[in-house]
């Protein structure tokens, strides 16, 4: 049920907000100028400054002249003050990164999963390239605030468990969470990857930005759902499994299903390609999606056709999203997706803005990927971060009774 | 962005809170219990059951005897203290209902929509049904906290305008908020139908069902979501056109689409009844849907047939909505639900349970609509006892400035 708040939560509420409006101006800002913005009062302006220049996380940074009168102080973000690092584990590869409060990767290392099969050993290496990662840059670990942990669905969140993702043999219930955090000594955050990868898109877009999707194309189909404003886990931490989505397969005859994740990931791709005569028969999934991207890239007809078909389907998936959830903005990303998007995205935003079957009126914006591809890493330090640095009401409902 | 909070916004939104508690505890609740409860400390509470109490919304009603010492006195809604009305627009026929702050229909009336291509007679009809409904009840207006208005979509809920409903030929860009509220010179909240329906299922339902789908079926399908315990409206009040998911549509050969709301309404179920032969070929829509309800409820196996698909549909978009969103239950309720569940809801279950494509583990619970067929009308009066009583974390949000 919902809790009332007493003065020290809102305290730290307001010291949240203030500290979001000093990290989105990077020039500084004034005690003033916060208060306008906030429509807090100057006092709890001035405390709440007191407070984060105390922790260190904030620093004053010179002053602006403007007309007569002692100038105003500002107030800026210390990026350097503490860290967070983000680990996302794939089935072939661990990717780590260090980012500091701006959200700058200050350091960065890649891995092929040490044999998947073993969870312990996998594990082991986490807390070792945790310490080296630390190491590297110079960081004490006394300022690293927390590691964020990205896995593969499915997952039970609450929990922190790994629970049996697809293409990882021996990952059967695995408590990651609670065994990075004995590893490593340090505090852990645990989400599914398309979620973190949301936390990231969240992190590092406009602040406007409050409804969108993020469709995610790997060697599967995540889509991470932030509406207003909030990024929808679920009940269970598993929302966003947009493989699974229903979609319309326009004109291939005995297409395997009609689930969106069997119909555009780059192993079925390779396989229509060979049907159509694009790709030898025994071409591998890597190096064949390639030569596909490739004959399409060179304007072959055939590929361009393997492709449009995908482009049909994500089409059809977006209408499905858009319909129920009334979203005005649509952003893809993934490994493959800076070669796909000049083959594909025409296809797609045509078909959506022109379909019949699109029940609210305004465009759909196709929006760029704030992030690389280590935007599940990225993302994980984001949940971090975001512990620290946003401000989320509902911290306002689940303080401590106060006897 | 967002913005602080200073005590006024904070005081009120206590008071909300408090004043849920007490809504949730029919028989009275003391000061102390909900101090206990909100975390909030005694003076607060006391300050605000003051205000409550001057204002008339709370009452005090007894005492509790507990041990030695001052018995306490609890506090009570007084339900009576003030009303609301709730109206839904369709197509056929337009709904009233007047509700006390407790939720209870004091007095209900429908009509047909009168010559439904003139919004202004349909309006000018609205504001004098209003003020009769008010007088049969022997209400004072100035009890009367406002009208929540539900109205086919699409919608631009932000301008309080219907934009073009498919069934109501001349109502393009009706400015019904607006109009409304002019003719009757009453407060007025605008949604979309099945989201006012989803309003009506927080309301009555329990308070820790934060997470759940309404599938209400009528000529049209609609899903209203209640995610993390909020009514998803979308970027422009249109979300939850469940009608427009694709569905795998087993074993019809010709169907004209796999939309979800073409494959499972009476109109379409009727269709397939008559090609089935157990209508014949001239049946209208309504008397021939309840034939068919009849013969399946007898157990004639092509009706039954035909009603399993529908089920075997309907499930497919469950399967859609749970993989997204990761929702942990499903409610569906619509005028044909209580002839349709015995025949439908199995199938429903054992598809969305026993699916291959279900990507969370947790079986999907399919409850019970806690509203009857007024559904749509009670859900939009709920919309103006929402801003009453209910406390949301986002009005801390949005309060003035302070100079």
């Amino acid at each position: 049920m919902h809790r009332g708040t007493n003065l020290p939560a809102v305290g730290s509420f307001n010291q949240s907000v203030i500290l979001e409006l000093i990290r989105r101006a990077p020039e500084g800002i004034s005690r003033a100028e916060i208060a306008v913005r906030t429509g807090l009062v100057p006092q709890t302006v001035s405390n709440a400054a007191k407070q984060l220049l105390a922790q260190g996380l904030v620093m004053e940074a010179g002053t602006v002249i403007q007309g007569p009168g002692k100038p105003p102080v500002l107030l800026r973000l210390d990026p350097q003050s503490r860290f967070a690092i983000g680990v996302h584990i794939d089935p072939g590869f661990i990717t780590y990164v260090l980012l500091d409060l701006r959200g700058q990767i200050l350091a960065r290392s890649m891995h092929r999963t040490p044999s998947a099969t073993d969870p312990k050993a996998v594990i082991a290496e986490i807390a070792e390239q945790v310490d080296s990662l630390a190491k590297a840059a110079g960081i004490d670990r006394d300022r690293i605030l927390g590691i964020g942990l990205a896995t593969p669905g499915p997952v039970d969140a609450a929990r922190g468990v790994m629970v049996d993702p697809p293409l990882m043999l021996g990952w059967w219930n695995v408590p990651i969470r609670d065994a990075v955090a004995a590893a490593t000594g340090l505090d852990v955050m645990f989400d599914k990857e398309v979620i973190a990868a949301a936390a990231a898109e969240i992190w590092f877009g406009e602040p406007s930005r409050r409804d969108f999707a993020l469709v995610y194309l790997s060697a599967g189909i995540g889509t991470g759902l932030v509406l207003d404003g909030t990024i929808r886990r679920g009940a269970t931490g598993n929302a966003g499994d947009g493989g699974r989505i229903i979609v319309n397969d326009s004109g291939v005859p005995d297409a395997p299903s009609q689930q969106l994740g069997h119909l555009v990931t780059p192993e079925y791709l390779v396989q229509q390609a060979v049907r159509e005569g694009i790709l030898p028969a025994d071409a591998d999934v890597e190096t064949g999606f390639e030569r596909l991207l490739t004959e399409a890239e060179q304007g072959r007809p055939s590929a361009l056709a393997v492709l449009e078909r995908a482009g049909r389907n994500l089409a059809s998936a977006v209408l499905t999203l858009v319909n129920i959830l009334d979203i005005p903005e649509v952003v893809f990303a993934g490994p493959y997706w800076p070669r796909l998007r000049p083959l594909v995205l025409p296809t797609i935003a045509y078909v959506v803005q022109t379909s019949p079957i699109r029940s609210t009126r305004h465009e759909i914006r196709f929006g760029l990927s704030r992030v690389g591809v280590e935007v599940g890493a990225v993302g994980a330090a984001c949940l971090v971060l975001d512990t620290v640095l946003s401000p989320r009401p509902s911290s306002l409902l689940i303080t401590d009774r106060i006897a």
